[in-house]
C-alpha cells in the first residue's frame, strides 16, 4: 500500500499543521526557553506557516504579532501550543473549544507529576473538558513534535530532511539526545513525538499511529511508564509485527522507578512482564539512549544480515583480540579464512610468513590497492555474512597523510563498492578521539560513510551489541 | 616505607637508563614507523641522554650519528631497542652482550606469534642465550615502555608528568589506547610496559616489580594469555593485595582467544579460573578498554567512597530517570532527600510548588548562588556518600552562555569547595558532544575538573559502572 493508497489515520491531522500559535511566550525572554524555544525551533526549520504568539500586553515579539486571546486570531489555528503557566491552561482550553482547534500541546508543567493533587486534579479535570469537546492533548510537560516534512521541530538542529525513523518518547530531553546522537550518524526522522505525562494522548495511541504511517518504517520508543495496559500492549504488538522496533524503557530499577514517577507521573510497572510482551511482540528492548541510537543505525542501514559470520578489518593487534572477545559476547562469530581467500590476501599483504588471520590487523589496508584487495575477497568468502571495518583518527597511521580527506573518500568509494557488490553489509567502527582534529576527521569520515550508505558506530562493542541484536530480532521475525 | 628506605627490586635498573640505543631505522623512512618512531618518540619527550642508532651503511639519520654495530659505540649503553628483522637479532644479542648492555627491548615481531615452528625455535634460542648471559629481554613483538620520570616514551603525544599509574600490556596498542584516552581525563602513569610475546619478562615479573615500586600507587593491566601461572597467580594476588589493582583480560571468549594466539601467541586460558584468581587478589576485572581508563580514574580521583548512597544533580527529566536506573543497576543507591535538605534547596529553587528530589532536576543549578546552594546542602546530608553532577556541551542552556569559559571555572571551583569543605566524593559526568565546538567545551571542562581533583567521566552509566566495582573493591578489601 503506498502513501497515497492508505486510508487517513485518526491522528494525522496532528502532524500536519498550516499554522500554529504558541501561548507563553515572554516579551523579556530571548531564544531558547519555554515558548520562545519554540518560536525559534519552528523559525530555524523553516515552518511555511503563520506563527501566531498570545500575550496579554506585547503588540509583537520578536517580529510576530502578539494577540491577547487566541480568540482574536481571524484566521484559522491549526495547532496550538502552551507555555503558559498550569493555572492559565483551562482558559486556554476553552478558547480553543470556541476557535476550533483540535489539537493543544501542553509544554506546560505543574500538573500529576509534582505528586500534588490539587494538580492532579486539575490535569484531570482539563481532559475530561478536552475529550468532552473533542479537542486531543499532547502531554502536559512534553516537547511535543518534530516533524521534518511538516517542519516543525521541537528543539534547534533538528534537520528539515524527514526519514523513515518514527519516534516516541516520553521525555522530551530524550527524545532531541536520540535526534542529535542519531543526525551525525544518518539516523533520519519521519515524526517524532515527545508526550510527558500522556494525560489524553498516550503511547498506545502514537504506536498504534506509526505502525499505520505510510512514511514509518522503523520505530523506536523511550518509556518511563505503563499507561492503560492492555491497550499499550496491543499498540506494541501491532507495531512490532509491522515494523523493526526498538524500546528504551527506563524505571527498569526501584530507583528509576520512583524517579520516573517523579518526572512523568509514571508507574514503571514490572520490567519482566514489559520483556515478555516485547518478546511476544518482536521489538527489541535496549538499555540505553546510545544502545537505541546504535539501533536505529543497525535498522536504517544494515537493514538484515544472512548470518553471524564476520571478518574484522582494521589496525592494531590488542583491538584485533578485544573485537573478537566483543563480537562473540553478542552472539557473532568470527570464522577462520577459506584458504582461497587467505591466498588472494597473500597478493596484498606485506607481513610474508604470516598466515593471515581474522581478525585482519594488516597494514596493508592503509593503501588504496590494499584496502579493496583485502576487503573484496573477504566480502566475497562464502563463509563470510559481513565487514567489520574499525579505525580510528587523530593518531597513528591515519595521522601521517596529508591528503587525509581525498585518502578517506577513496577508501569510503571502496566500502560501499564491497557492500554494493558483494551484497553484504559492511559496518564501520570509528573510535574515540581524543583530539579536536581527531574529533573532527572522524566526523567528516562518519558522514562520507552513511550517505554512501555505510552504518557507523562509535565502537567495536557498540557495532557487535546491535548487529547481535538484528540478528535476534531476525529470528523473532523470520521463526 | 618512603622511596628513599625502598631496597632496589632487581628490574630497577630496566626503568631508568641514561642512553639507549635503537637498530632498526631506516634511513629512508619518516617519522612513525618501526625504529623511527621510537626515535621520534624520546625526542618529543625530551629523552636526556644520548640516543645512538645503528645502521649498516647510513652516517646519520635525522641528526644522530649512525653506528655499523653495537659494539662500534665508545660509551656506555643502557638500553638497547630493536627493530631488525627477526633473523639479524641473534647477532644484535651477541654484540649486547658484548658491549654488556642487560636489557633488550624486542619491537622485532615475527617469532613464536607467527604459528611458525621454525620461529619459535628462533626465539626459544634467543631467551636461551639472552638468560645463560644475564641480558633481560622485553618482547618481542611489543612497544616496551614509557616512564615519564625517565623521559621514555613508545608513542608520540605521552606526556612528561608522572603520576601514580602503573600499566602492564601485553599489547603496545592497548597500553597506547589507556594513555591516550586517559591523559584528557586526568590519569597520569608512573611506569608503562608493553612486553608482547613475554618470552622472557613477562606480567609475573612487572606485577612483581610494580608491587614494590614506591612510585606505583595503582595497578592496571591488559592481559591476553596466561604465562607461567603459578608465578603470575602469586605476583597478581601480591601485587592486588597491596595497591588497587584491575585487569582488563581479553580471549574472555573461543573467538577472542583465538585472536590472542595470532597476536602475541597467548594462550588465554579459562576465564572461570582468572576470575576466581582475581577475586582471591582483591582485583577488579573489567571487559574493555573504556572500564579500564574508568577505573584508573575512580582509583586514581576518587579513591574511597564511604558507602553507595548518590545525590543525582543535573538538568533533563529523562536523563534523570536513566541515571537512576544506571546507578541501580551497578549497586548504587538513589535516597530520598532529608526534610532538611529539602528546606535548603528550596531556597534556590525555582520551581515553586514541586518538591525537590533525588535526582536533582533543577535550573537553578544554571546559577552560580543555586549551583552551590543545591549541591553544598546534598553533599552535607547524613544520608549521602557522594554527589554525581552531570552536564553537556553544545547544547540546551549552556549553549547561550557567552561566558562560557568564566561560567566553567566557577562551576568547577564550587566542585571543587563542596568535595573538600563535605569530604565526600564529587564525580563529574560530561556527556558526548555532536559538535566540534561543544566536544572542544567538554574537553575544557573536563581538564578543569580533573586539575581540581574532580574523577570525570563520559556517561552516567559509565561513572555509575565505575563507581559501583570501586565499592566492590573496597568489599574485598576491607572485608
Amino acid at each position: 500500500m503506498t502513501a497515497a493508497e492508505a486510508p487517513a489515520h485518526e491522528l494525522d491531522f496532528i502532524f500536519s499543521p498550516k499554522s500554529i500559535a504558541i501561548a507563553g511566550v515572554s516579551a523579556k525572554e530571548g531564544a531558547g526557553m519555554g515558548g520562545g524555544g519554540f518560536v525559534s525551533s519552528l523559525m530555524e526549520i523553516g515552518f511555511p506557516g503563520p506563527i501566531y504568539l498570545i500575550h496579554p500586553t506585547a503588540p509583537a515579539i520578536r517580529g510576530l504579532k502578539c494577540y491577547k486571546r487566541l480568540t482574536d486570531i481571524q484566521d484559522q489555528v491549526d495547532y496550538v501550543i502552551s507555555s503558559v503557566p498550569a493555572r492559565f491552561v483551562p482558559d486556554l482550553l476553552e478558547d480553543c473549544i470556541t476557535k476550533g482547534v483540535r489539537i493543544l500541546h501542553l509544554f506546560t508543567a505543574g500538573f500529576t507529576e509534582t505528586g500534588d493533587e490539587e494538580r492532579s486534579k486539575m490535569q484531570e479535570a482539563v481532559v475530561e473538558r478536552a475529550r468532552a469537546a473533542g479537542v486531543r492533548l499532547i502531554g502536559p510537560n512534553c516537547m511535543g513534535l518534530y516533524v521534518p516534512k511538516a517542519r516543525m521541530a521541537m528543539m534547534g538542529g533538528q534537520p528539515p530532511r524527514p526519514g523513515p525513523i518514527g519516534m516516541v518518547s516520553q521525555s522530551g530531553m530524550n527524545a532531541g539526545e536520540f535526534v542529535r546522537y542519531g543526525v551525525p550518524r544518518g539516523i533520519r526522522c519521519s515524526k517524532v513525538i515527545s508526550f510527558g505525562n500522556g494525560a489524553d494522548l498516550k503511547a498506545a495511541d502514537f504506536f498504534d499511529y506509526l505502525a499505520d504511517d505510510p512514511e514509518t518504517e522503523i520505530i523506536v520508543a523511550y518509556l518511563e511508564g505503563i499507561q492503560d495496559g492492555p491497550r499499550l500492549a496491543t499498540a506494541i504488538r501491532k507495531a512490532g509485527r509491522s515494523k523493526p522496533m526498538a524500546i528504551l524503557k527506563s524505571g527498569r530499577t526501584e530507583a528509576g522507578s520512583r524517579a520516573a514517577n517523579s518526572h512523568t507521573a509514571s508507574l514503571a510497572g514490572s520490567l519482566q512482564v514489559f520483556d515478555a510482551l516485547c518478546r511476544q511482540a518482536g521489538v527489541i528492548r535496549v538499555e540505553s539512549l546510545e544502545e537505541l541510537v546504535d539501533m536505529g543505525v543497525a535498522f536504517q542501514f544494515v537493514k538484515r544480515l544472512n548470518g553471524p559470520r564476520v571478518v574484522v578489518v582494521g589496525g592494531g593487534g590488542g583491538a584485533s583480540v578485544l573485537a573478537a572477545d566483543d563480537l562473540a559476547a553478542h552472539g557473532l562469530e568470527v570464522p577462520a579464512l577459506l584458504p582461497e581467500t587467505q591466498e588472494a590476501l597473500a597478493k596484498v599483504t606485506h607481513e610474508a610468513g604470516t598466515s593471515i588471520r581474522n581478525p585482519i590487523d594488516t597494514t596493508s589496508v592503509w593503501e588504496d590497492v590494499g584496502f579493496e584487495g583485502t576487503l573484496m575477497p573477504c566480502a566475497n568468502a562464502s563463509n563470510v555474512d559481513m565487514i567489520l571495518y574499525h579505525t580510528g583518527f587523530g593518531t597513528g597511521p591515519a595521522r601521517r597523510y596529508g591528503d587525509l580527506s581525498e585518502r578517506m573518500k577513496r577508501q569510503v568509494a571502496v566500502l560501499a563498492r564491497v557492500q554494493q557488490e558483494s551484497g553484504k553489509p559492511v559496518v564501520v567502527s570509528v573510535r574515540d578521539s581524543t583530539t579536536e582534529e581527531g574529533y573532527a576527521q572522524g566526523r567528516e569520515f562518519t558522514e562520507l560513510c552513511w550517505r554512501n550508505g555505510i552504518a557507523v558506530f562509535p565502537s567495536i562493542a557498540r557495532a557487535a551489541e546491535a548487529l547481535g541484536r538484528l540478528l535476534q530480532w531476525q529470528a523473532m521475525h523470520e521463526a
